[in-house]
């Protein structure tokens, strides 16, 4: 296909979100924009994956409480998240009697369920749909990497999963943040097998999208008030921005990375945030508020995500990547 | 949410499919029907999980084929498996370079990446996408249960992963089989906690939708040719019939399950088949070649998931489960 662009002509809107996250990330700048801060990230539960879930479940049940609305009025709930089989979304969604769509885009998860969401709003099909992702620290690392009782140290690229979740109600009416088009993406893989270096697997499916988005819509850069990628990182958005110059569009002006700034840089981040939840928290809290405060007025919005498991990795396959773009403007 | 149903009113329609299935798989009565019979289910892989990605990949590229269309006029792929973080799709994608959604729900994938995919059709988003499946016996088995090369003995209520993949390309014109309607599936738990009793767990969700569909479209069952089960197997099929009965809807004459048919029964299905590519290599071969042939006119297809993970069950978690239906018309 020569466009990888979809537009939504009906106006799709984000009308309400609602956002949770860890003690860790309250303490950055994002937090004091987030609307639950959890002084204990088991929030609770008597497992890592078990408070991951109730995380989400507060944020879909955030979403439909904000933005007025009965469970009963809400047609689809699009939602996955990291761990295996999508445990979070699917336990979450038994919370709730509305229809669920299970989706799978790792750290891209949040642009993705957008792109879903509002293509059955748009469609007509749906008229209020929650899209929705989280992710846990703990659970991510004793799934991907290692149990945390172990003590092992993290290289100085790695990232910090985000401990957080955060839900978005799109409807076809109201007050809101529109979602006008999204450009969805390809699988992209440069052949990195350091599982520890997400954000240099991830920085060339977020230029390929990017690339595709501009060339799609004909638009200027300048035409963006922000390009916020997902959680490529300090080092991610570094290599971003080399590799989209490369191809003759400047994005550094306006590029600003979810994970590279939901922390207070301190030693163990490195990189900065990660996780489905990144970009989750930081669109749903901070840029969710100044979209409609109207000091932002367009952004685009590109979560990116690493498409590997343990088993591809431990079967010596390389890391491939995907991200998806969506369009938010007041 | 009072209706569960949306209905397509553009008419998207599958136009090409291609199937792929073992050995074993081949066996049966379906086996004919099948595009692509392995005489190894290693597919000249050095892996299972490779060699169920490699399945996933050719009967995407024979969907593809199939319709007469060359690859750059796909607009898009949505695909999922039952492998953590769906290596099979994500890296299946991969060897395409189109747009890809990546969806989880179990064996109800088929029926999700078809409702998702007729959405972006119906809606104008796209003209071109393909939806496709799959799993395979000795993946699933080492991921979810147990290593083959333990030998363990299988319950009486268990059933067989197929090993096999299904594709289709739907797309906005062409000649070839209506995807008319679609109600999507709640996350339904009636507590069962026995992995190996799929059927069981399943059921509930299977009639929950079901019966969701008849209320919401005020269809009669004269109304269809077929009730197209994915995988409850015989077991499950038996529980279904019984909990629709219940509510007053006797589904039984025209009740059939994709597990239930695609062996020939002998000792060690037990139950029949299961996994995303049961219903994928079913409807895709024998179910679509008789609603082309016009022999089948009009069926409802529900594919059902189980939405468990190792990690759940060992938390002491019950199998929440969905079934997704679409209505497919010659």
């Amino acid at each position: 296909m020569g466009n990888q662009t979809i537009y939504f002509k009906n106006r799709p809107r984000i009308i309400a979100t609602s956002t949770i996250a860890g003690p860790k990330e309250c303490e950055g700048v994002i937090g004091r924009y987030v609307e639950t801060a959890l002084s204990d990230d088991m929030y609770g539960e008597s497992t890592y994956e078990k408070a991951e879930c109730k995380m989400l479940s507060k944020v879909i049940d955030g979403a439909i409480t904000n933005a007025g609305l009965r469970r009963e009025e809400v047609d689809m709930i699009v939602s996955g998240d990291l761990l295996n089989q999508i445990i979070s979304a699917s336990f979450a969604a038994r919370d709730f009697s509305i229809p669920f769509l299970g989706v799978y885009g790792a750290c891209s998860t949040m642009a993705e369920s957008i792109a879903v969401a509002a293509a059955f709003v748009n469609g007509g099909l749906c008229k209020r749909v929650v899209a929705a992702t989280g992710s846990h620290f703990a659970s991510a690392e004793r799934q991907y990497r290692y149990p945390l009782e172990l003590g092992c140290t993290r290289p100085p690229q790695s990232q910090w999963t985000v401990t957080g979740a955060g839900g978005a109600l799109i409807a076809d009416e109201g007050k809101g943040v529109k979602i006008t088009a999204a450009t969805l993406g390809k699988v992209v893989d440069f052949g990195i097998t350091d599982v520890n270096n997400m954000g240099a697997a991830m920085a060339p499916a977020a230029s390929d999208s990017i690339l595709a988005h501009f060339r799609g819509t004909k638009e200027d850069v300048e035409d963006y008030d922000l390009i916020v990628t997902g959680d490529l990182g300090a080092l991610g958005s570094r290599i971003l921005k080399d590799l989209t110059w490369e191809k003759g569009l400047d994005i550094s002006k306006i590029h600003v990375d979810c994970g590279e700034i939901i922390y207070n840089v301190i030693e163990d981040e490195y990189q900065g945030g990660s996780g489905a939840g990144c970009s989750a928290v930081v669109l749903n809290s901070y840029l969710y508020s100044k979209l409609m405060s109207g000091s932002l007025k367009k952004i685009l919005f590109v979560a990116t995500g690493a498409l590997l498991s343990t088993v591809s990795s431990g079967q010596g396959e390389s890391i491939p990547c995907i991200a998806h773009a969506v369009v938010l403007e007041r």
